[in-house]
């Protein structure tokens, strides 16, 4: 039983992680994941129309000081728990203390920060895991000119199609800035939150199928975590929306003009995603509400057999009861076919109780 | 049972038949929808005061580049899974990739895109089928100066009152514009929305009625069934009045200012239409409530029965008892009388019980 | 039972009526009310300060066209089915076909729309009827320059007392303009609001006070019919408020600026009633609250008299079974005094029960 | 029980009593409030710095032809059923005739209206009355440039700290001009709306208590009470931080700009009252859902009692019922030790579904 | 029981404290608190980047007159009860009466007030104290040119991390003016807001536990005291977000265009502690409805397990009844092996009973 339950604090940012900060003065660069183990690695995509190199780096600061050749310079760097590197690194990109104390706090929402030059992105990479489980992971992007560097706390992600995308010479990508990139990312990233939509919507149509069938009391634990798991995505989700719409209505050159309108393709999938998950909110209230009418349903079932059983056979018990009686007095007692006559009377009153069950629908 | 319900899943846009567009560029033109058996046509209706034209085409790029002709061209492409022709036709126009992608996305919420030479507009085309059920329809338009190009999945629609008041000389439609055809498409689609609603009025009607007259499990289905339904509506008809509402307000010279109170005239209907659609929410809420309600009543019914042959019965079974048992030295028992007495007795319980009952109401 | 619901197509524009329109290119002037045989009639009832003539009118054109006096003309047309008459009535007035669509659609929402030379409001006039009903009409008024056109379906109105505070010399009404004939038209429809707000909360009260008193199952029908006639008149009057905000804040000379004070008292009216509409609501939330509460609490009083009744006799009747058992060696039933015991024993019990049951408050 | 449920109609304004206006004309001054008895009486406080005089008046007109001396000139009016006292009055200020309406219609919701040389204040006096009540007081405020005309219905009022505030001759009142002496009025009705305010607290502390301690059904009139009660205050006190707000904004030198800070204390009083107001909702809701589930606690305590008894006896009943049987060759009867080897079985059952039902918590 | 409910007295503002202050004037400089024993003490802390000076003050007067040396003067006052000695002294500073009187108002909702030379910050301070449960106290902060004052009522307070920073050589703040020791104030508040955030989610998690393993009906009391904490909780830290995004938006030399990136990450913590405060409030209504729903299935249970006592030994207890009848003619009775077969019977009826019941999943 256990087990179906989602535990709340998943719903939850987890303060208490957050007690090495406290005290600490801000822009503290402190990693609150439970990501410890993972090595710190960066690696390099640098591309433009002509040609494509990939690389992982030894040294970062050797590269960013020569930019010798013309294009975009994509920084995959993961391992956000190295937090001594990821602020060298940081640095040497001239990110301010605020940036990269959000850049390792994986408990930090959505959100989109607009700085001299330039745009900082954090947003949660949300994707299916085994057994109907999702994975949530915290991505931070920094859009430099020419420069763009995402961060990630594990080896995995969703951006393998971003650089197959790269990689393969067709394709608008190639011709275009970091900004772009900055827009496939944030795409990839949304396109993944259509298939745990999907996987949701599969979750609540099980689920419903079980309320209707064969409603038990283990029921309403499912309910109740597919509410949080629906809280949660929510959580995630809804200020992804608002963070791409300032992106497009941002006042900064960072974004190019013909770059917007695929943002606004991206703020279209979020409206959808949103729809989605309002839908799923509603989803689950009709699912209690289901559960409970089921309920009450089978307590009137219940009642109907015992109303049924005790109204037939109570009134019996007593005439077979009179008759039990040991007066001295009492003339039937004495008839010949005075027993098969209450017999044929009590199957009369057997049969007019059931008429009447009948006739009131609770057989 | 199960055909009573219906699936969550004609709520939520599917995302998994998005699972081949993952990973590929945006503005990828790929169809979602199921109707790929669909033969590629296309017609064009080409008008203005003096003369009309209809023929279907073959080569549509011939006509594109020598527009012999004043006055508007209606291009009606259906058949959308047909992605190649489509491409191939858009871009003779100018469309962009992302309008071509959104043109086959069957799944893409209604909407509205501003672009610097066209207008594209996205809605869904509802209108009933048989047997209390509706079809929902994917419609793209692209409004051009002096064209209107409209793309639908199937061969069936709801413009053959916009096609009669052409070829019928007289009616407004022959001396305006290609923005005034627009109009009168969204207009035609709007029109059927009232038609749908005036289906769920009466679906509902029927519900209530049977919910009061004879209350069974069944209808929570039912209830829930009609209420996934008004989300369905809802979810695709409530963009709609923001699209229109955009229309109104757009600078742009491709809608006419005299355009502009005829577009008004949809906002209004599409505020209808939105006050119905929360009333049919609010209905839904009052059938569930009813429905418990009556669940409740039942209930009470089976434990009044149950109270009164109880308490009628036990009693009298007793007393039954009572002299039944066989102590030596009963003397009631020797009465001569004593049975009838009894049996007074009993009777008289009986009756002071049925006032009783009666007084509270419960026979 | 029938009587007493309310049919929900009463809250529910009616589409289907609608069907002579659907196809038909907009503008066309389409009757779509129930009062077909009422008959066409126009009468003009002019003032100014100095003088004040009524009378009814054949032929509008002849007057508009000689328009010799100063003042204001108020034109009241009553029989909106006579669409001909109406739509050559509006031309002389230069009313576009959309406006004049609209004043024949007695499905319009309450609206107002700014025109160049004129100002159209379409507004329900509410008020009550015979046993607790209220009717509800369509009205339609233009304001122009010095006149005022008054359309309405049906004789009878609630616009008696404007005409007699035009009759009488007194009153600022014969010095003013138009524009505070429009006002005072406004004004008398709102005050009916009020009436049908007092015919509204009557019922509710009475409604409460049988709740209270004796709650039984037919009483839902009345709640909920309650609640769906809060839901029309909410339907007809909340969208009044905000069409008399625009005509304070309409930038048009048509409104001159020392009327919009009494626009302003309307608004202040308006928001009276919307406060008490959404007050009818929460009391509709809170009676069934009530109810559902009050048919808890009767089922808890049957489960306490079935309790009470099995707790006390069906342990009397065990040991009275004891003691009809037939066992060859049972002492009891051989002592003098036994019989005399098991009852003062059985008293005992129901003595015991008696205070248990009082004791949990159960009596 | 009929004494403790407050008639909803306190919180509906009484349309009915406005049946005398229906028909009037706008700016007809007609009192609609229930003390007709009061006299008119009409008292001036007269301070500056320096000086300070308090008088009943005769003759207001006289007064305010010869402004004799500097200063701040506070009128008392009360009494507003003698509307044509209150009239002569007002127009000698040069008060509109909307404003003289708005005065004397005690069922004006409060507003601010913004004049040429005046603003005007309808306000709710609400403050407490013996056992458990409040009363709710109309007043209607006039600002004049060194003018402030205080019209109330009775006699009885909140304002005597005001007064006292300016006959001591310390205090910044004395030093400051007629909108101060506003601010003042105003802020002495809002203090009193805490007082209030701890009243409803201490009702809904004390039901919450009974709620817990010993729920019955007389329970759901006093919290549905409570909630009407709420409902009221709300609807008095809810527009006054509206109109306080828009005193702060208001662009009039009536309102001197050191002023202005102590407007927004107001509202910050104003929103606090208005947190409190919404808790006092969400409180009623909390005190409903423990009832509810108090009842269904109960259900629940005497459905256990039953089939306590029932299980523990019937079976017990059927046992002895079984050796009550009349058939010739029953071995057991004529054993020796059947008997109290048949009570002893009964014994064992009883321990075994004590034993049992006190696993399962039911006792 | 009682000790676990939370008194809802704690929700709200206490007016008849506020008594002392009715018909006060408005800026009277009144303490609304509880920590009357409190001493007065005022503490400066004086540093810039070079050097840093911690002191009790004896006289502040004094040292506000001669500002000898260049850097933040921060003034820690404790013991705001002391009302005379807190009005000297921020009368020294030029603060004014509205000021001081919300400096010492303790039921002072979170605001900021923009004065000409002065910031004004009052919000609540909360942090955990022992056994689940969590200080709320009074803090006021004026920020001064170069100066920050800080009120607090009581010596214990959050702020112990700031003064290390400070007093640490190393970190941000010492080369900062006084705006960024307003923010690092905020910053430390805000960050308890965490802790205790994580409190209640611990809290809730344990309810929920407690909900689903053993509901019982003091667990209702437990959801309740829950629910009052949450909204106690929003109704001090929700109006903290609106100030904080005033601090950001305001146009005042005092806060540097530096620092506002600072104040916008407050603001980011201010939305996450809203959601997790949404959150709670969610759950402390699932936690209500699996209360419910676990009621109803333990009812359920309940009264099955009396249905099916009831079902197999009623019917069982007439048999046994038929043949305990003394009737003469009772063939059965004197057949050899009528009582074997009529046990046999019953037992086959036991066994169809337990099948039965074990098909519907009573069993």
């Amino acid at each position: 039983m256990k087990s179906k339950r989602r535990s709340i604090n998943n719903l939850i940012s987890r303060p208490f992680q957050k007690q090495p900060k406290i005290g600490k003065a801000p822009g503290s660069v402190i990693y609150l994941g439970k990501r410890r183990g993972e090595k710190f690695r960066v690696s390099l995509m640098h591309y433009n129309e002509a040609e494509i190199t990939e690389e992982p780096l030894e040294k970062v600061e050797a590269f960013v000081l020569s930019p010798t050749s013309r294009g975009v310079n994509w920084f995959n760097i993961k391992g956000l728990s190295n937090t001594e590197e990821v602020e060298t690194l940081g640095k040497s990109f001239g990110l301010s203390a605020l940036t990269l104390e959000d850049i390792v706090n994986t408990d930090q929402r959505p959100k989109m920060d607009h700085l001299d030059d330039h745009l900082f992105v954090v947003v949660k990479m949300i994707y299916p895991g085994d057994v109907n489980q999702f994975h949530i992971e915290h991505v931070a992007i920094v859009l430099l000119r020419d420069t763009v560097l995402l961060f990630q706390e594990v080896e995995e992600d969703v951006f393998e199609g971003v650089r197959e995308r790269i990689r393969s010479s067709y394709g608008r990508i190639r011709n275009r800035k970091a900004d772009y990139l900055l827009f496939a990312l944030l795409d990839a990233i949304v396109d993944q939150y259509f298939i745990v939509m999907e996987l949701m919507g599969n979750k609540i149509e099980q689920l419903e199928e079980k309320v209707y069938e064969k409603p038990n009391a283990d029921l309403i634990h499912e309910i109740q975590a597919l509410k949080k798991e629906v809280l949660e995505l929510r959580k995630h989700i809804r200020p992804v929306k608002e963070l791409v719409n300032q992106l497009i209505h941002i006042e900064n050159s960072l974004i190019a003009e013909d770059t917007r309108p695929f943002l606004r393709d991206i703020l279209d999938h979020c409206n959808e995603i949103q729809d989605n998950i309002d839908l799923y909110r509603e989803m689950s209230v009709s699912l209690m509400e289901i559960y409970m009418s089921n309920m009450s349903n089978k307590m009137n079932e219940v009642m109907k057999v015992l109303t049924i059983m005790a109204s037939i056979f109570i009134p019996l018990t007593f005439i077979a009861g009179i008759y039990g009686m040991n007066f001295q007095y009492m003339p039937e007692l004495h008839e010949r076919y005075a027993y098969p006559m209450v017999l044929g009377v009590m199957a009369l009153m057997v049969i007019v109780m059931l008429i009447y069950f009948k006739r009131k629908d609770w057989l």
